[in-house]
């Protein structure tokens, strides 16, 4: 499933733009030494990386839809990302797991935070290729996209113009996607129609969330 | 999880002790020959034993509330059991299997019906060992008891009077137990309140059910 | 995944076509009666209703592309739909299962196959809602869209003009989603790169494909 | 399953009890805020807490019925809790998660431990209801019932006296109750059988419950 | 696990061998005309093929050994295959479905009767590659190796004489290794030294193979 | 799967051995109590024993061919064994669980290092029974055999010289050896061809085998 996120408020939408534009970046290849498909340019500094990171994980914090949706476990320290004209990122499925050297992240879930304007750039779309349908994402800055990491997606070589956007992987507690999503579906009905039911039907309801999800989420 | 089934008319029960009053039983080490626990007999003659199936596959088959639990693929043709005083039929677990000779049923669900009355008979209680914790049935005539097949069951010696049961095993479409009784009781809650819901919250609820059906049933 | 097949021939759209406007079409809740989200018709005839599925059902038969990509093991007769304007099919997952009186079939995938030209009618897309995020399909005639039973999708209300598709429900002999996509990327590598290997490289591959088809797919 | 466990000695009994009545109890919906059904009282006081989970701690860790039946991973820190007379607690399955600041816990058993007399108090038992067979368990000072804790259970209104108890939620290293159960049983039967048996058939014995232990339990 | 049976009596050999020198084979790659790895000849004939199929599969039907170790489902008609100098077959798996018209059968274990003796060829020999390690077979006229269909085997070149063998694929009804080879022990166990338990032990015992059995069998 | 390496130098065998003179040994059921089949000696010195367990650990940690094929999580400190004339270890599959104080490692593979030469003693060869299909391993000085724990195998008695050995236990991150031992060989195939294949056909291979990691690998 695929889920579009007002993330980020204007004013953490330019810190990011400003963290960005205090410091050079480097060729994205850096943490992808034998990629093939990767061509763009990634923040590196660890000043400016660690500022901009701490952004994000705090806005990931504080949404309530990113929690229900995604049921984190972990998440990768967010990057920072640049477009140039004659960037793009071919297809690829992200890989299994992230060694963040203190931690490995298994990457069940990806996230593109979108940092500035979609019409200051040409091209640039994050396409998700599924089979013959393709999905393009072409977001508001501080509007972030989370979709499955196991899909081929790519992004469409910019023409003109510079796209900025946040980057990173989520560990989530429920790891097979079709399980997550339909206990995602399960606790927004609870949600919105629980408490209008017979309590006895309610609490009927409740056992059953609560041993798919004993049954389904990894061991804690 | 265990149901009690009003599953028989009056009149059906009167049929189904008018057959076995009318034929020779035999001893019930026939079917199970190299049981050391049961101590019992069998109903044996084809005629018989076919009319007094049919009377209790009728009965399954018009009610509701048993293909709601019970998520029924094949049930074996019920066999009447009596137990004579210093008769029982010591602690055991169903087979896997029961070779029916054209078909094979799986024991997921094993069934008891009841067709004399509990006070024509002293002991002779059907108690389910869970464990430290034991279940004890003794039901009306014509009521059923439906129980798993896999845990341990023991049939109490009879010292006085005479206990007449009917006896089968189900096959379900949803084998596994766990999932069985979660599919129960979520289809309970969408019956009882799916109508009450917005109608969104209905097809999301009902997108569930359907999901989770395809992905636990056995291949049809 | 989604795969867009060019299935039927000119003569085969036109023969559809000619079936269809022979007969009568009836309301299409008559094979849902308790569904409040269908509002289109069916072909009801039953001559008409075997002509059109055996046009349709030897058109999959003869498809390399369908076989590779679906695994088919059932495919449920397709059945004719209109659409008029006003009518649409809000959104519904379909359900686990088809019975068909004879077979049952576990829908695992969804076909629509379109049959009149998309200028003919305005509105009348098939939209599949992978959460916030909408696949939008409105094809040429004689081509088909396989798709996903398990995800929510919907036909747009159609407004103008008339909708002609046939519809029909595929099990697969790999049930689960997940492992059938991957089943078929490292089948299509195999077959696009495995001559070109040494040997003992494809022969190791082979035995990969074999494995995970043993592993993965339903007992035959 | 469930067990039945002699776990407190007379004295660790009375010094609960003293523990219990040096300090105030709070409204269990403290632990629970959203429960509709949760109507009792809880020791809140950290150095009484931390008291009396200390004893019951050292209780589960010297009883080798406890290791052998439950394979505990993490055990809650036990909470005392009492109902005076019209309290209950309303049927509800445990939550599958306990977040304990520090450790999260999956619960996959439930325990009760009781810690006064039955002749003390009214109603108040716990009443576990496997759907239409309830299970009911009062039991003497110092034993506690270990049970699935995803089942609906629920303690009877107390009408007359005071009930006190311990609970606590154990994460087993066995997740499935299925197979937990099963490893039970034929551990026990290795350790009653095995050292009469042939030698080889006993090493025989050893590699399926070895290599069922290595597929069963969960990560180390 | 692999398993050396006496299958054949002298008679049925020689039956065998009979049938084989009454007829022409052909080339192997008759039944996979794609494979680069075969090199051997095939009994083509239809009245020899069923003549030798029919000794072969009484001989299965026979042997307790067998059901006990392979708890076959399907059994396909054995095939008599010649290897004369220079003959041999290349590693590979075996496919994971044999499609033989009115049934298909997943090959779950492979099967080759050895029919004349290994002094009468050099080579020849069948090898399994686990890795780095080989296990080698040539045996007895009348014995079988039974080996699991999923791992790298070849048939070494003759050098010298004739090799002639049966060769059938078997579906058995526990598909996983794994676990039809705990069951297979777990069974053995049971039979040499249930009489000698406890009966309550013997009972838990039984539970427990009735149970796993349940579990792992696939659909009846 | 079975896998020989070449792991230690000359210079590392040399330095292990005269770990080995420097120091006493115990008699190894000092870490197996209760087994009966067990007749070795141990090195116990915890000096020697680090020392030793180093050098091992750093030949396991600079081996290429060993983490691709052991695809390894913990390693437990591998201890020096002798065995004398006389001595052997009967038949057994290693235990789930080793607890090693800090840390517990599932034992998913068994190694053994050979340290002296295999002319230096008769017997003591490792045996793996796969059923009827003996494995025989007496390797070359700094040597080492990775085989499946949960396999029957042996150390045949020495009957002239002495056997010294390192034995270590590895859990894996693919716990499931059906499972690593194809993602092994997809691995293996992916990196002898994917540079020679066409981008896309590559990328499409690497999705797969990152979704076979993702899906199979224990939770990191």
């Amino acid at each position: 499933m695929y889920r579009v996120l007002p993330l980020l408020t204007d004013g953490e939408v330019a810190e990011c733009r400003r963290v960005a534009a205090s410091t050079q970046f480097v060729d994205g290849r850096t943490s992808n030494p034998h990629s093939k498909t990767k061509n763009n340019q990634q923040l590196h500094d660890p000043a400016a990386s660690q500022a901009s990171a701490q952004i994000l994980l705090q806005a990931f914090a504080r949404s309530p839809e990113f929690r229900e949706f995604a049921f984190p476990d972990k998440i990768a320290p967010p990057v920072l990302a640049k477009y140039l004209p004659g960037m793009h990122y071919g297809a690829h499925a992200d890989a299994a797991f992230l060694n963040l050297g203190n931690v490995v992240i298994r990457s069940d879930l990806s996230c593109t935070i979108f940092l500035n304007d979609p019409r200051d750039y040409e091209g640039g779309a994050l396409i998700v290729r599924l089979g013959d349908a393709p999905l393009s994402f072409k977001l508001r800055p501080g509007e972030a996209i989370i979709y499955p990491s196991d899909t081929f997606h790519e992004v469409e070589k910019v023409t003109k113009g510079e796209r900025l956007v946040g980057i990173t992987f989520i560990q989530s507690k429920i790891a097979d996607p079709f399980r997550r999503n339909l206990m995602f579906d399960l606790n927004e009905v609870a949600a919105l129609e629980g408490l209008k039911m017979e309590p006895e039907n309610f609490a009927r309801l409740q056992l059953v969330q609560a041993n798919l999800l004993r049954y389904w989420a990894d061991k804690p």
